[in-house]
């Protein structure tokens, strides 16, 4: 049996395999594989009719009414959607609604509020470039010291590295769950554990895990987390990230952008800033209804799936990519990036070649369109409801085609 | 001539009136008459093909490729556009990305970094809650003093009020252009001129102005400005705001909140923060392409317009509406919140008495819409490319039939 026979059988026995053709483009012939719904998931094909229906119906029909009857609520609503299909966080710690830079901004600040007689904010060197501009500012804003973990961009941390640089000044740790180049799960109980141990509270990237790895918040002690919506979660290109802030936190942790939709009553217009009770305090502005219509029909696929068969198909495909790569792309001398256990390898999986800079056009070129990560890595970001076993085999062959000419 | 008859004649001889039509909803016969366009614009007709075609086209078709196509540059390139079709603002300047809230979070911190040694910030007690809100989390988060200037909520300001509280301490004023419950327009140069001279800058919030009295920033000397995209520029609920920072500030003012998306090459991912050149700095996360869709389908109405003839139907319309007051409501008691004098009155109206609280519910009820805003008010905000004289009419009918009754 030849690679493209065998993916054509993991595809026949693909117990998700029906998923895919309720996605926009799945069979476009100029697309014979999309590698990169890790970075911007493909458009539920009925967000297409949601957002006509939206204008139409909700937002021309109903006009301002729309606020009093769910837009006001949806920031909430949505996040404990978010939270039961794929945080393992019970109802009332997680809100829809800024970007995900605003939100780790205004998750950092909330800890060390939390925290308020300690000097250092602790994130690695390798975390996504967000991540780390955002505790720079804070750090130069509010007077803290920031400790870095020294590792390579992308490359993702261990307990021990976190060990290292935690100790009795530590206010707050950053860190991702997922590395964005590597994959490599972070052991999030463990570390929290470590950081709470030396009196500390962690903020967790959620952006390359959530909606492909289930996510234990409420077990694992997890303080803060946030996350974006246009990776696994399909809403479309920009669509608003989540925040989660534990319950316990929800009183201390004062939050910097303080706007009228996250206080006790919005409409009573009062003279000074209240905060509402729980986590709607951490709303600010108006909620961006219109553009969380994408999200919400993904997780009408997501919660029919389940994110436990998510995650199996997400190790299967890994695992089928990696096979591949033995085959056809080491003996080229392309290196695996990734993790070969799949306990600890995210949604992803990287490779590196110094002559992938020069491929990659050629391959975008042909529709195989997998991301590029400098300087040499491609990676191939597969998304378990959208991904088909015989778009990793093409896109892999076609990589092993062009590093032969 | 009965009003019914004057209203007709003014739609019959208004030159705007073909741009009625081009708004989804505008012939629903349970919504005679929608006076709430200045809270949340209708949907451009057009913008629900838009947002089908962009699942359909960009976001599926085109996929990641996206991003490099045109996605990347929008928060600049529709930053512009709106710049030019209605704030009277050179290229360069404008961004579009977040919410009015987390926008005017980071003016106001920008402005105090340009002011380092100065301790106060001005606001008015009269302000939307969550300028009010944002300036008295800014005020505590970095030891400043609020300097309130005392007038009623959603009144407005005038120059007076203003040279009474600033001094040699000034760091930042933060005001409406236009009052959300008076409709009050501000001498925004006046004021400007007055704490530049006093050696400070200023912060205008354009809510209630953009996209219905012409704005000229440039020409003002306006430092920085922010102003929301969901009421006369009809984005959608919750669609991103736009933000201004003159030129000459964009080396001084920092903002807080650092992202990979304002920094000087956003994929080489980078060791350290290197904001980038102009504008592009107060970017922060990844921006709401999705989210911007409406406001680029109205911006095809108000420039076919022009934003002259648009302020010249908003005059006409408000100027009706206090006619119909005078005859219909005076009357009985109620009593005109908004200026009479069109030259400082900007797009809506409001009027109180003591019936309107329990008389709003009966209006909406019947498919009336104004704006109810405590205690007492009602506002009527007339949108010129969407709102007729008969709805006008219709509106101030059923007010009077109210009282009546």
């Amino acid at each position: 049996m030849n690679w493209a026979e065998r993916a054509a059988q993991h595809d026949a026995q693909d117990a998700l395999a029906g998923f895919r053709s309720q996605f926009a483009g799945h069979d476009d012939p100029a697309v014979p594989a999309y590698l990169d719904g890790n970075s911007l998931g493909r458009p539920p094909l009925a967000a297409k009719q949601r957002w006509a229906d939206f204008v139409e119906t909700e937002w021309g029909g109903r006009l301002i009414r729309g606020w009093d009857e769910g837009w006001f609520a949806k920031p909430l609503a949505l996040g404990d959607r978010i939270a039961a299909a794929t945080l393992g966080a019970a109802a009332g710690q997680t809100i829809v609604g800024d970007s995900t830079t605003v939100s780790l901004y205004k998750l950092v600040h909330a800890a060390l509020a939390a925290r308020p007689d300690r000097s250092e904010i602790v994130v690695d060197r390798g975390n996504f470039p967000t991540d780390r501009y955002i505790v720079e500012g804070i750090a130069r804003d509010t007077g803290r010291t920031i400790r870095w973990i020294d590792v390579e961009l992308g490359a993702g941390v261990t307990p021990d590295d976190v060990a290292a640089v935690i100790g009795d000044q530590t206010a707050v740790v950053l860190l991702s769950h997922v590395a964005f180049r590597s994959g490599f799960v972070a052991d999030v109980p463990a570390i929290t554990a470590a950081v709470h141990e030396a009196g500390g509270l962690v903020v967790w990237d959620l952006c390359h895990s959530v909606g492909v790895l289930p996510i234990e918040l409420d077990a694992w002690g997890v303080d803060f987390a946030a996350g974006c919506s246009y990776k696994y979660l399909n809403g479309g290109p920009g669509a608003p990230a989540f925040l989660y802030v534990r319950a316990e936190h929800h009183e201390l942790a004062q939050q910097p952008i303080q706007g009228w939709m996250g206080v006790r009553d919005s409409f009573e217009m009062g003279p000074v800033y209240e905060p509402a009770e729980g986590i709607r305090r951490f709303v600010s502005g108006t909620p961006p209804v219109n553009a969380m219509i994408g999200i919400e029909a993904m997780l009408d696929l997501v919660e029919e799936a389940g994110i436990g068969a998510i995650r199996e198909k997400s190790v299967a495909l890994t695992e089928f990519a990696i096979e591949l790569y033995d085959a056809l792309l080491a003996p080229s001398g392309v290196e695996l990036t990734s993790p070969r256990d799949a306990a600890v390898r995210g949604g992803h999986v990287t490779i590196d070649h110094e002559r992938f800079p020069a491929l990659i056009g050629e391959l975008w070129s042909e529709g195989v369109i997998p991301d590029f990560r400098p300087p040499a890595g491609i990676r191939l970001g597969l998304s378990p409801l959208s991904t088909s076993f015989a778009e990793v085999e093409h896109a892999i062959s076609r990589i092993a085609a062009g590093l032969a000419r």
